[in-house]
This record gives C-alpha cells, sequence and structure tokens, in this order.
C-alpha cells in the first residue's frame, strides 16, 4: 500500500490521485471549519474556487444556502460567513448547504478530482479520518493545501499526525514516500506542542496578526469529533467511520 | 535578513530568486558532482537543460568541452561522462571544461536565473558554502532539484546541513521560512546517520539498484573540500570563501 503526502495543490504529487483515496488537509483553516461545520451539523459544504462562482450556485440552490468566503484570511465581501470554525456554531448553520471558497483549501478539492474517494481531515477529526481511510483498502494520498503552492509547516503536521494514526490503526503494511515520513518526523517533532507549532508558523502568525488568535486554539484541538466530512457528488458531507 | 527554502526547481519560492543568493543543491548527485570536478581541478562546469544542447555547446566551445549526461541516473547515449562522481578523477578533467545536463539538478539553476549570486552544494562543500553565502551579505534561497518537482528526502536534508552552518558561521538574525525551519529539523533528525538516509530514501533506493552504491559513500562525505562552485558567466568555477 502506497502512503504519499503532496506538500501542496500545486505539488506533482497530486497527479497520482487516480484510483486512490484523498485527504485534503488545511489546517489554518478551510478544513478545520469544514469540519466543524459538519460536526455542527450543517447539510454539508460545497467547496467552490471563485467567489462569483459561490455567489452563483448558493443563489441556485434550492433552499438556499449559506455563502461563506474567505481571501486573505478575512471574510469576503458579500459572504455571510468567512473562514473561522467560530462562525460555524450550531444555531447558525444547523441544517444548511454552504458554499464556501477560500484561498487555499477549497481549491485544492479541485486538484484531485480524479481520486476514488476525498475527504476533509483537520486535526479535529484525525483519528476518525485515518478509520475511514484505512475501511476504504485503497493506496493513499495526503495533499496538504498549502499556500499559493508552498510549504506550509502546519499542514504538514497534520499530515504527520494523520500518517500516525493510519500506522497505529491498520496492520497494512504501507509504503512511505520521502514526503510521507518527512510528515511523520515533523508530527514527532511538534506533538506535545501542536498549538505552540500553529502560533509560531509563517500563516499561523499572519491569522495572529489578523486578529484570528482565537482561532488557532480550535485548530490545535486533536479529535474532538469522529464526524468525517466525505465527497459525494460534489458536497462535502458528515460521514462516520 | 530571509533564509528560505525550496523543496524542487517547481516550488513557487524560485521565483523569489531575484537580488537573492542562491545554493542550489541536488545530493544524488549533479552538485556532488559538480563539487567533485571542480575539486579535482576541471576548468568549470556548464548546466544546461538538453542533450542536444549540450552536445551542440561541447562542439562550439574553444578548445572542446568533456560531454557529460545523465538521464534516469545512467550515462546518455554519447555522452563521456554521466552523473557519477567517481567518473570525475583528476587525470581525466584536470583543466577541462565539462557540459553537463542531468534530469534534474542542472535544470535547477535555469528556474534561479534572476539570483544575484548562484552556488553549487552539497555534503562535500557544505561550510565552505555557508561562509562563501554569508560573505554576499545577501537574503539565502536554497533550492532542492528534487524529482520531477518532488520533494526529495536527501535534498532537504542536505539544506538542512547548510543552514546549519550558515546560523553557526553568520551573527545574522536569519528569518527562517516553515520550508528552512523543517530542513533544520530534518538534518537534526538525520545528522548521524547521513549515509543511512541516503540509501533509504527514495532515489538513494534507485540509485543502488541501478548499481551506484558506491557514489552514496562520495555524496555523505561532509566537508571534503572547500570548493565552492560560483555560477560565472553561465559557468561554475571554483572558489573559495
Amino acid at each position: 500500500m502506497i502512503l504519499d503526502v503532496a506538500f501542496s495543490r500545486l505539488d506533482p504529487a497530486c497527479r497520482s490521485a487516480s484510483g486512490r483515496a484523498v485527504a485534503v488537509i488545511d489546517v489554518i483553516r478551510a478544513t478545520t471549519t469544514i469540519t466543524m461545520a459538519l460536526h455542527h451539523g450543517c447539510a454539508g459544504v460545497i467547496p467552490v474556487r471563485t467567489l462569483s462562482e459561490a455567489m452563483a450556485l448558493a443563489r441556485r440552490l434550492d433552499g438556499g444556502a449559506l455563502l461563506a468566503g474567505e481571501r486573505n484570511a478575512e471574510k469576503a465581501k458579500g459572504c455571510e460567513l468567512g473562514n473561522s470554525p467560530t462562525e460555524y456554531g450550531r444555531p447558525r448553520i444547523k441544517d444548511k448547504m454552504i458554499v464556501l471558497t477560500t484561498t487555499n483549501g477549497t481549491r485544492t478539492f479541485q486538484a484531485v478530482t480524479e481520486a476514488q474517494a476525498i475527504i476533509a481531515c483537520s486535526f479535529l477529526n484525525v483519528t476518525a479520518a485515518a478509520r475511514w481511510l484505512t475501511n476504504t483498502g485503497l493506496d493513499i494520498l495526503i495533499v496538504c493545501a498549502g499556500r499559493q503552492g508552498r510549504f506550509c509547516l502546519e499542514d504538514v503536521v497534520g499530515s504527520g499526525i494523520l500518517i500516525d494514526r493510519l500506522l497505529s490503526i491498520s496492520d497494512r503494511a504501507y509504503m512511505l514516500s520521502d514526503s510521507a515520513r518527512t510528515a511523520r518526523q515533523l508530527f514527532a517533532t511538534y506533538q506535545n506542542d501542536l498549538l505552540g507549532m500553529l502560533r509560531d508558523c509563517e500563516w499561523g502568525k499572519e491569522i495572529i496578526r489578523k486578529g484570528f488568535e482565537a482561532d488557532l486554539e480550535i485548530c490545535a484541538h486533536v479529535d474532538l469529533t469522529d464526524i468525517v466530512p466525505v465527497m459525494r457528488e460534489g458536497r462535502l458531507v458528515a460521514e462516520r467511520p
């Protein structure tokens, strides 16, 4: 069994998504927010690339949808929700469909459309995600959102904890790529202070500057839920492994 | 001072080469071989992209040049030398100009032509390279050759030892990017068994399968020389810091 990690949506490793189970990871914050939204009972999250696409889709959907968008960490103009998990409380989103566009996270789902299965993973649901992936019996590709195609520490540490859980749960012999070994190693380095890592990485510092420091405490919460956002017909919906 | 690492020649970080001092690293094997060639007294190494370009240039050069080429680890057809440092002994290359094309390493130099200064770095000359870079007073970008745009463990560990040396030598306050921190961390992980790391990484295993295991012992040799291959008018020539 192959276990590989792409360090961004532009990593050539994304081209090997076909036939594999893919976990998309954007710790700060898209996949954390998506996990939280489904944990709090929203009907589903539709990740889209552009704001105009999001607006058109939100209008078109039967029964309406909440429009959520982020650009450069802030709530995008004209959106009801941004990309902060604190905005996704149960009263606001219960049973609602959410159309979400973010700078890196949601675009990453478009980079792996060839995959056999696609889920969203964050610290919040990492053990459940590992179980779900193991149950597929497929080779696994973890795709970090990164930032404009660049390496982000927090997503690779997120990949590392997922690999750690996969190796604990499964008795399969996984062949780890160089990038998968690196992710595992980085999780080992930072596992005792995940929040410190989130506060000290490049994008974490930027998020703090923008006033979202409280979000990082949510992002660092390991196994808050056993909900796995699974892509079904273009929508991420809640499943349990 | 900025200290950044691009994990491959396709990493968007390469776009920030302008105005910086760039160290290209292809541990297995292009920059190891280039360092060895200059250490053994060749006149210079001209890295080029394609085999046909290499052949045309080798013919055109006054006084001739040795044609060196690698594709898929093997010596390329029609070339006098491959990409194994064992082929670059003093008797064969002393005072000769070498035109070299390899699958990933030599192409990486073309990804950073905007840089203020460009050198080749390997374990063989890492401390000298760190001194040379420090002397420029410039922001530093380390560019891993990687493999077809993908992450290679050995190049990132090579970046990590270079960062370790830069931080020891210089009293400047470097701002490390997430990728630079990762490289440093990986060097710390593997520093006591660099040869084992080279034998166990993806490309190292491939090199062993192809019959070049002896090359890895050369690639793992830290500070064999104080020669730094520096790009001057399209040629890498020997300098000392």
